[in-house]
């Protein structure tokens, strides 16, 4: 069997030049980055109005150290659509270039189903985090400039909450005193790292929908309170100017290949935590242009991605998605069932139709709350049984959803074929089924209350019986809705393995509560944050890092990245 | 009168592989990063083998607020050559990215010599100092997650040697205290940030001639001691494969053009006092293999730039200039000479008589402690005299250089013409003046003592009485010796304003010794470290910092970056 970097090094790619232009690309809109990689120009979308192609949004149940292969079931999907004859082109997340060190291996999907160069990608790809994480650290230097040059501002040094990043999994910096060594060398305070990543600017970069946009966005961002609880924005220090600069050309969607050839644009990559967790507006606009059909994902499980994606992208960008796709693996699902991941590979009905709750509450929430036609994926194993799948495809057809099997890890395209051949028929029969793009509804109206729109995710998305505020949560949404940002929508971090806020609560669980410890605004980016418990914003190496294993040889060829 | 970036917007730059074809190279090598800018696979040299071309090595006075020049006579110089017939190809070092948001503007030439695309060029060019900035801190990460694990090698977290960087200047990060908040984020010690061009890593980078030769130096990289004092390299974590996996693209030189077309590298971009200042020798060796004239310059003044140019970099290199330009300015000359800034621009022979021995000085280094051909280039402003003028071309020519008028900042190649007809005179007729190439020595040889070295520096580049070295630094040269470290070069770290260690001293001063306080190794660069005093790795902003007044407007179009 091979791995991910072998296949994706024994396909010769086509010249970038040639899949801008089976996307339609005009050249002149085209940057180069080496042969494989290109920037687009956004004012392709000005200059030339497409009428927008049909949106279909990949989720998936939650996750489960088994794997679902979400990403290798959009690129696959992609794929499929383009076999059976259909202009598509695929929307997806940059991945994080520090995690590629630690644990998780690459993020470009898997098997016969990934985008190339898979190993650029993965690593520096065209600079964008580069360009986030500077933007971010230039604000964060002229924040502690700001307080050193003698504080105009009136920051109070205990409630500065922006953070520096860096691209990289390292614990160490996660807690930090900065600005010791005497008066020279800035004020000392407490203060710590994201990963790059985590920052609001790539929140903000994802959303943004022209460089005017993005400069207004990240004059919003909130750095700081004063000592009576007065926010400071990056626009006090007039850092939005400087800032922008260093995005704008991170700001344009980059075009690279399925190993099939596929056109997919792979742009932004917001935590799905403490951020929305899709690729940007621009990326999706662009695919949604020049193709007949896009094909997008959400991140972690559908109870976070899908929700942001819906109540958060769709609605600060007026998107409406014809189609939905929910993978699932009967490895996952079994693991949901109570099956520990070393014995998955077991057939065992009985733990599966305990897990398949996961699945049908995942899929129940798309077409009852979000009104939106669906269909699962189910990411097909070696070890899964006929009697597996077809229990998985026996409990799907009875809410009305099809369950279609996918083999695009081992067979690209051809093996999913069958699932975009579904997700067509979606999209053009949506109507004669009751649900399509035009009833698509939100979870919640812009004009709840922020109290009111947490709680509406998690009894109607989450199923639970009701949200408990901290008194420290009452006391902080009364401040933000004060402040004027109470007509946001809410960003829910929560735990993407459960339903719940208990990550150990697998399957559908009921009979919980959420409770919401800490609410705080991402003003830039448009949505207000409810966090229902510590989320690690900046991961640490493990005890036998990746890093150790990588290598590069003479002729550049990367080995060891997985 | 046009801002840098306003001419430099005001040229329509030709398309990069019109530059390529200009320079020779084959298109085949070229990975475009925009229409503007490529990276040059450095199999060229390689596949392709080239007589190499002269190399001119352009340094400075020692600098002072009224600027010399270097940068754009090293533009202007290329583009004078070409004026005058010659294919001639520039190298030179890139800009940092952190003090362009400060008070410096950008690096890369002035007025009608400058390197374009000039915004690129100063913000994130094609990544690399990203790319150099993610090798030192996954190293980083790497270190005290060694610690986290069980610390395995012993590392004494007191001596731990390798910092973190950020390309910003953020004097907050200067001293820190990080892994705090529990035994899950790391263990507590004190820590710092460099700005990320201080980093060993450009110094290595800049130094390595493939990839293994990059490999080989990363693992030598000392990042700590355990408590018995042995040192702990990067390869004992095994770390050198992932870092060369980062850098293996930025190792590949960056082609652009001046503003006259001519093809100029522009690659690695070292501190010139603890590391050695210059541009990469990847560029270097490229430049000199696709031009019969390679034009490179070397960081601060002659004192520091030129004597590492000569003996780090041409030593480790193979390297032997043809010809030195020696860049003042009649005002620069004048400040050496006690007059204040404000009153640079009015005549003043007394002053410039007596701060004119700063340029002799460095003349007479060039020709008589390294043997090798000299000219001056006046880098003309129009409130320069003409009796301030042959002041200074007599008082060269009395030392047997020839001093140039150099008109490059106001009229481009056509200004550098008459330093570019010397300097072919100078290649040319090299042997003629008993000095050329073949007669280049260094100032000490390798098998001296690290202490004799830094006394042969201090004593014929300075014209130091001597050296005294602290206790500190007696031990600290001990024991490098000891551990094998005594055969490298040494790499002074001083003040660029003066010859002596003292920034005070302009001009030409005599009777002072120089203090050696600390001794360090950068064992993958291969040079050992003198430092003369406190040297500031980490920049800060100042009251009215740069990044206040750069702005981008809708097109993408920069200002406020100068």
């Amino acid at each position: 069997m091979l791995s991910d970097i072998e296949i994706a090094q024994s396909v010769t790619p086509e010249h970038i030049s040639k899949i801008a232009e089976r996307a339609g690309v005009p050249q002149e809109y085209l940057e180069m980055y080496g042969n494989y990689k290109a920037k687009v120009d956004y004012n392709l979308l000005n200059d030339h109005p497409h009428e927008p192609g049909k949106l279909i949004l990949v989720t998936a149940i939650n996750p489960t150290p088994a794997g679902e292969g979400k990403t290798t079931t959009t690129v696959g999907l992609a794929d499929g659509l383009r076999k059976i004859g259909k202009n598509v082109v695929a929307a997806l997340r940059e991945p994080s270039l520090g995690p590629v060190f630690g644990i998780k291996g690459g993020a470009a999907g898997g098997g016969y189903a990934q985008v190339i160069p898979m190993e650029d990608i993965n690593l520096h790809f065209t600079g964008d985090f580069h360009a986030i994480g500077a933007a971010n650290n230039l604000l964060a230097a002229m924040i502690d400039n700001h307080i050193q040059q003698g504080n105009a501002l009136g920051f109070d040094v205990r409630k500065i909450t922006w953070k520096r990043c860096v691209d990289m999994n390292d614990r160490q910096l996660r807690n930090i005193v900065c600005g010791l060594g005497g008066k020279a060398h800035g004020v000392p305070r407490e203060d710590g790292f994201d990963i790059t990543v985590a920052s609001e600017i790539m929140a903000i970069f994802c959303l943004a929908t022209s460089i005017s946009d993005l400069k207004e966005r990240l004059a919003r961002i909130v750095v700081g309170y004063t000592r009576d609880d007065q926010p400071i924005t990056a626009g006090q220090l007039h850092a939005q100017g400087a800032m922008c600069a260093l995005l704008k050309d991170a700001l344009k969607p980059n075009l690279v290949q399925t190993l099939e050839g596929t056109p997919a644009f792979v742009h932004g990559g917001p935590f799905a935590n403490i951020a929305h967790g899709c690729n940007s507006i621009m990326a999706t606009r662009m695919a949604m242009a020049l193709g007949d059909y896009c094909v997008t994902e959400a991140g972690f499980g559908a109870d976070l991605g899908a929700e942001k994606f819906l109540d958060i992208k769709c609605r600060l960008a007026g998107l409406k998605p014809d189609a939905v796709v929910v993978v699932a693996t009967v490895r996952a699902l079994k693991n949901h069932g109570g099956v520990p991941k070393a014995k998955v590979t077991e057939e065992n009905l009985e733990a599966l139709e305990a897990g398949l709750p996961n699945l049908l509450q995942h899929v129940d929430n798309i077409t009852n709350v979000y009104k939106l036609p669906c269909v699962v994926a189910i990411n097909r194993f070696p070890h899964d049984t006929d009697a597996e799948l077809e229990l998985v495809e026996r409990k799907c057809r009875e809410l009305g959803v099809d369950a279609v099997r996918s083999e695009v890890a081992a067979r690209g395209g051809e093996g999913g074929m069958a699932l975009a051949e579904e997700v067509v028929r979606l999209c053009e029969q949506g109507d004669a089924e009751g649900r399509s793009a035009s009833t698509f509804e939100f979870c919640y109206p812009d004009d709840a209350s922020l109290a009111e729109k947490i709680e509406a995710i998690a009894t109607r998305v989450y199923h639970a019986d009701g949200v408990d505020f901290t008194p420290n949560a009452k006391k902080q949404l009364a401040q933000l809705e004060d402040l004027g940002f109470g007509g946001m929508p809410v960003c829910m971090a929560k735990t993407q393995y459960s339903f719940s806020d208990d990550p150990k609560l697998l399957g559908a669980p009921r009979g919980f509560r959420i409770t919401v410890r800490n609410v705080k605004v991402s003003a830039g980016a448009g949505f207000v944050v409810a966090l229902t418990g510590d989320i690690m914003t900046m991961p640490g190496l493990g005890k036998d890092p990746a890093a150790v294993h990588i290598d590069v040889d003479e002729t550049g060829k990367i080995t060891g990245l997985f």
